[in-house]
C-alpha cells in the first residue's frame, strides 16, 4: 500500500489532496492542528509554527510528501507566516526525506503569490540560509515586512528551494515538483481578498472564478504518480490561466496570440 | 468516444501521444507525412511544410488536439522549420478550434530550447505577425536566423502563443497548454545532438538520461484530461530537472537548496 504524508491535511487543498491519494488508495499520515476527518489513516496533532516540538516518529517507507500547510496574510502574524511556509516545510520534508522510497515524490503547495521569485531572489537567498528553527522577528522588522510581503516572501521561498534541490535529488530517485494556485475557493479565501484587494479580486475576474481545491488536488495527485516521472523541479501554475494572461499583458502584448 | 487530432503521430512524442489516447479510449485522427500506424483511426497524409494544401474536412467533435509534428535544427531547413513549427501549428489550431467540444484541450509540444521567449519576445513577435501562408525565406535572411536560432525561435513562439491565446480561450471553454521536453529519445534526437553540441550533451549528463517519448506523451495525456481542468496558458517543463537546474546555477546560486 502507497503512504501519503500531507502537512495542512484538515482543511483547504491539504484536505482535498488527502481525499484524492485516498480514492487513489494510499494510506494517509496527516500532520494538522486540526482533526483532517476520515480521509486520514492517522492524525500527528502539531503546531508546525511551533520549532521546538519534535516531529513523531513516522513509519516508513513514504511515498509521497505533500506539504499544504501554509498560513494566508494576517497582520500580526509575519514572523510566523514565513516560518510555517518555509520553514517548517523544509524541517518536515528534511524529516521525512530519509523514509522515502526509490521514485517518491514531494510537492509543495506554492502560489501565484510567489511568481516574483527572480526580481526579490537576494530576499529569498537571505530566508533560506536561517536555520530551521530559527526565529523570524528580527528579519521581519529588519527588513520591513507586511504581511503582504510575508505571504508572497514565503512563497518565492517555496519555488526557489522546489527548484534549487532538484540537482540534489536527482541520485535519490526523487522528485520534488511545486503548484502553484491563485484564487482557491477555501476557508482562508477571504483573508487573501482582504489582504491583497484588487490585485484579488481583479484576478478572478479574469479567470471568471476562483479554482478549487479538487483542481489543485487533481494536480497534485498527477505530481506524486509515475505518470510525471520526468517532471522534475517545475512549478506548475494551477490558476486558470491568470499567470499566462498577466504574462501577455505585461510581456508579450495584445494581438499576438488570437486563436 | 472521445476524438483527438493528433499531427506529428507516426514518429517521436507524437506517436507515444497517439498510442496513450488511444490506450485511453479516444478515437485518432493522425495528420502526417508517414504512416502513423495502428494506434491511429484515420491518417491525414500531409505535408504541414507545404501551406497551399488545405486540410481536408476533418469530422467533429473534437475534444484533444495534439500539435506534435516539428523540424528539427537542420542547415538549409531555416524558412522550413519556422514554417511547420509555428505557422502550421496555428494554421491547424484554427481549422481545427471550431470542431472542439466544451472543455477540449489542446497541447503544443514546445520544447526546453524555447525557455528565453521573454529575452527574444520583439522576434517573436515579429515572426507571429506573419499571416499562417506566409513565406519566411526573407524573414530568415533578413534577421540571419540559422538553424540553431530558427528551432529555438520556432519553440519560443509557440509558448508565447499558447500563453497569448489564454485570454481569447477562456469564455469558449477551451484550454491550451504546452509541454517543453529536453533531449527525448527519438529519431530525431541525433540532429539535437549534432546541432546543440556541448548544449545538448552537457544536458543530458546534468539529468543523467535523455526523457523517452512516453514519459512526454504521460504529460500530454494528462493535459488532455479533466484532471487539468484548472491548468491553462501553462508550459509545463518534461526535461528531467533541466529547466530547475539551470535557473539554480544561473540565477538562484549554490548552498540555497540542500534538502
Amino acid at each position: 500500500m502507497r503512504h501519503a504524508v500531507i502537512t495542512g491535511a484538515a482543511s483547504g487543498i491539504g484536505a482535498a489532496a488527502a481525499r484524492a491519494l485516498h480514492e487513489r488508495g494510499y494510506r494517509i499520515t496527516a500532520i494538522d492542528l486540526n482533526d483532517p476527518g476520515s480521509a486520514a489513516d492517522r492524525w500527528i496533532e502539531q503546531d508546525l509554527g511551533d520549532p521546538d516540538t519534535p516531529l513523531p516518529v513516522i513509519d516508513g517507507p513514504v511515498d509521497a510528501l505533500i506539504n499544504a500547510a501554509g498560513l494566508p496574510p494576517r497582520a500580526g502574524l509575519e514572523p510566523k507566516i514565513l516560518s510555517v511556509n518555509v520553514l517548517a516545510l523544509r524541517r518536515v520534508t528534511r524529516a521525512v526525506l530519509p523514509l522515502m522510497s526509490e521514485g517518491g515524490s514531494i510537492v509543495n503547495v506554492a502560489s501565484k503569490a510567489g511568481a516574483k521569485w527572480r526580481e526579490n531572489i537576494a530576499q529569498v537567498r537571505h530566508l533560506l540560509a536561517m536555520p530551521d528553527d530559527a526565529d523570524l522577528t528580527a528579519f521581519v522588522a529588519d527588513e520591513r515586512i507586511d504581511p503582504v510581503r510575508a505571504y508572497d516572501l514565503s512563497k518565492e521561498a517555496v519555488i526557489v528551494w522546489t527548484k534549487a534541490a532538484t540537482g540534489d535529488l536527482i541520485d535519490r530517485g526523487i522528485r520534488m515538483n511545486a503548484v502553484s494556485p491563485a484564487a482557491v475557493a477555501t476557508p482562508i479565501l477571504d483573508d487573501f481578498t482582504r489582504a491583497f484587494g484588487e490585485r484579488a479580486t481583479r484576478g478572478i475576474e479574469m479567470t471568471r472564478r476562483s479554482g478549487s481545491p479538487e483542481e489543485v488536488a487533481e494536480v497534485i495527485a498527477f505530481l506524486t504518480s509515475p505518470a510525471s516521472e520526468w517532471v522534475r523541479g517545475c512549478n506548475i501554475e494551477t490558476d486558470g490561466g491568470l499567470t499566462a494572461m498577466l504574462e501577455t499583458r505585461d510581456i508579450i502584448g495584445p494581438d499576438v496570440g488570437t486563436p
